[in-house]
């Protein structure tokens, strides 16, 4: 499958050109292109843009009415053709004082590079282009048709995408999808993907008096932090389990399928424990049933809280505002916008009316068939460049609009050919790679366009 | 009482030197005296000493090891002996963003004039020192011996006047104290305390992973903001009842004598709820009951809340660390360090022995009576002043360093002759003052020694 590529002119290519390649990422990771607050995505989507355009691809570039920019970018004239989905945003950087070096300065320390975005997604998306790059600097022309699907919009929801897939059918058509995530699990063993969870965000604000009070006037005067306090309570108690009324109703239980895969999968518990630095997992699950639970469970987490004074020392105030942002992981076939009314719904049933519920948006969860072409040929590359089983998970725990691809396109789905490790941190301070798995990655994907093109 | 005081002589001193006055004032109120941060500390002490050389008081300044220094002045002949505490600390500035004008840049807008501190408790000290200038200026010799204790920590619990206080006991010994707080009730009458609340200041900060974590593994791996929201509400239900056990053991209920002085304050409660911006009380208590609760129930309320990503937009993150403030206002006999000891067990037998208790510091609740020599003579003063009845609270709902006054030093207390009033907006932002009542305030103190020393 893999004869096709000339691996010593590969070679040679990739080493010569791993300063300049290094220095593109670089540029790409300094700009501070956070979603969530709006910075530098029309920097990030002009530099992917150009860096396209380099490589001799014919790139459009969508306005997406006060979203981010998509690009769509089509590169090759193979018979298969494959989409490949990255995004040029990222999470917000903080908190900032947890981080060794600056966020948006890359930084190299014992081998991994330190920066916000590198993991998650910028890094894939480069290497996925450079490796194009060394392709047809050393190999000759693609063996498949590439079209690159590049979104500013992935950390907040992916708000435009939905609709420019629905608009724009025939230009992200494919035989295939290359999912953003490629990353080696804790056992050093390559990971596949073939779906995601689903999302709600939502942000809960409670309300008090006009402005905040002197703390000694709460014998009078409701506590917005209380009203949230208890409101978070009747959401899910310590057994963990949701408590929203019909809030399972949609889940459907994993296949035979789902279970045979998950089955196949390693479970090391001891150094994920020791990773993550806690003594047990939730609930005390382990081995398959920590797997299990972590690929088929929805979840209800507080991502945030705010109330009152949160600097050093104390002040007696008593808050006017409190703030909650919740994520609800979905899993098939539960419904973002059912989550949501079922938590108004539960809220108002108990006694919550007074508290405020904003829809910051969702995702539905996705599945695509383990068994396809595009997912068999990830298999095969993983192997070949690493030489040890690669691990095929029937959906990640995370979550992106892999719905609009997968359900809605009718386009296979897996993920691959990246550069993450377990240890990545992202969305956490001091986001890294290994630098190796950068050029590891590169050999990944370029195995895998050759097996995708076969 | 007041014949001593020659009011046309009074009134032309204070005329000229309104100007001079406002600028030492907002010299004071310039310093960001912040002890919860230990910002500025020093140079308002070193600004009330010069003040106090000024009028002529022999002043002493004690270092606190590692606390703010308090101040001792003492000025005056006179035989009874009047000990005034008041402090140079303020509470932190934030939320920054809802300042109309710079908390540290006194600014007058509609009469009123803005700055952190001015209202609790810069502008009650700088007022008391300019009427003992003006008395000096104008009547002649002092009718009382006066000594001014100053101190620097009173927004974080007074750490070092206890020991000081005790160690001091004969240069602070008197005949009566007068509080720091002074002010105009809602319905504009002036008002008189004689007790303070006590309080205890804790944080609890629950623990989670080594670091910040993709909020997908919140299937496996405990949440901190979880721990926190279920521990909170184990403490306290909507009903308002505290859940610790043992916690209302020591309350004493309040005498016939409070009851009666209950009854004698007014309580219009549509005024106070249109100027909280809130449609009824907590409970929907109103009137004396309301009055009641305020002033002779404990409390349990969270101060802040922080956890995981406060910023804009959204952040799929599952946080390490959750933390909350909470401050416990105290009523006789409770005291701080039961009231710790009790939480403590408490989140120990409800399964939350992981939540850390951090101790912030408490002080005991305190009464003084309401018939004493410097209660009477303070609503002498106020009538004489206002020209209407003075409204007596046998306590305020606020807290202090009352009780190592009062209990331990056998000291009776009344506060008054201030420049507060309902409106005032202490720890909150856009603190201020009426300037009207800064000048009225003078009027009431300067009657307050004269009624004081006949």
């Amino acid at each position: 499958m893999f004869e096709r590529i000339d691996e010593k002119r590969w070679a040679a290519y990739i080493e010569a050109n791993q300063p300049r390649f290094l220095d593109e990422l670089y540029e790409l990771l300094r700009v501070p292109s956070v979603a969530a607050q709006k910075r530098g995505i029309t920097e990030a989507a002009a530099l992917v843009k150009r860096r396209l355009i380099q490589l001799g691809a014919e790139v459009r570039v969508f306005s997406m009415n006060g979203g981010s920019p998509i690009i769509c970018a089509t590169i090759g004239n193979g018979d298969r053709r494959l989409l490949v989905y990255d995004h040029y945003d990222v999470q917000p950087e903080d908190p900032l004082d947890l981080w060794v070096s600056e966020p948006f300065e890359p930084t190299i320390r014992d081998g991994k590079l330190y920066a916000r975005g590198v993991a998650d997604n910028k890094g894939n998306l480069m290497l996925r282009l450079q490796t194009v790059e060394a392709w047809l600097a050393t190999q000759g022309d693609l063996p498949i048709s590439l079209v690159f699907l590049i979104e500013g919009e992935e950390e907040v929801s992916s708000h435009s995408l939905p609709t420019f897939c629905r608009t724009h059918a025939d230009l992200i058509k494919a035989d295939g999808c290359l999912w953003e995530t490629g990353y080696i699990n804790i056992d050093e063993y390559p990971v596949i993907t073939c779906g995601a969870k689903g999302i709600q965000n939502v942000e809960l604000v409670a309300h008090g008096a006009r402005i905040d009070q002197h703390s000694s006037i709460a014998t009078i005067v409701p506590n917005p932090a209380w009203r949230l306090t208890w409101a978070l309570a009747s959401l899910k108690g310590p057994d963990e389990r949701i408590l929203i009324p019909g809030h399972y109703d949609a889940v459907r239980p994993p296949s035979a399928a789902d279970m045979a895969a998950l089955e196949r999968i390693p479970a090391n518990d001891d150094i994920l424990l020791a990773d993550l630095g806690i003594s047990s997992f939730l609930l005390d699950v382990s081995g398959w049933e920590r797997l299990r639970r972590h690929l088929f469970e929805p979840t209800c987490t507080i991502c945030g809280l705010t109330s009152g004074y949160s600097g050093e020392g104390f002040k007696t105030v008593l808050p006017n505002t409190a703030r909650a942002k919740l994520d609800f992981r979905l899993v098939p076939d539960m419904r973002p916008s059912t989550v949501l009314q079922n938590l108004r719904q539960h809220l108002s049933d108990e006694g919550f009316g007074d508290i405020e519920v904003i829809d910051l948006g969702g995702e539905y969860p996705s599945r695509s068939d383990i068994e396809s072409p595009i997912a068999q040929a990830m298999v095969a590359a993983a192997e070949a460049t690493y030489h040890r089983p690669a691990v095929l998970y029937p959906t990640m725990a995370g979550s992106g609009p892999m719905y609009v691809v997968g359900e809605e396109r009718g386009i296979p789905i897996a993920s691959g050919a990246g550069c993450g490790y377990y240890g990545m941190q992202i969305h956490a301070p001091n986001e890294h790679i290994r630098l190796k798995d950068y050029w590891l990655a590169m050999d990944w994907m370029a195995r895998f366009i050759a097996a995708f093109g076969a």
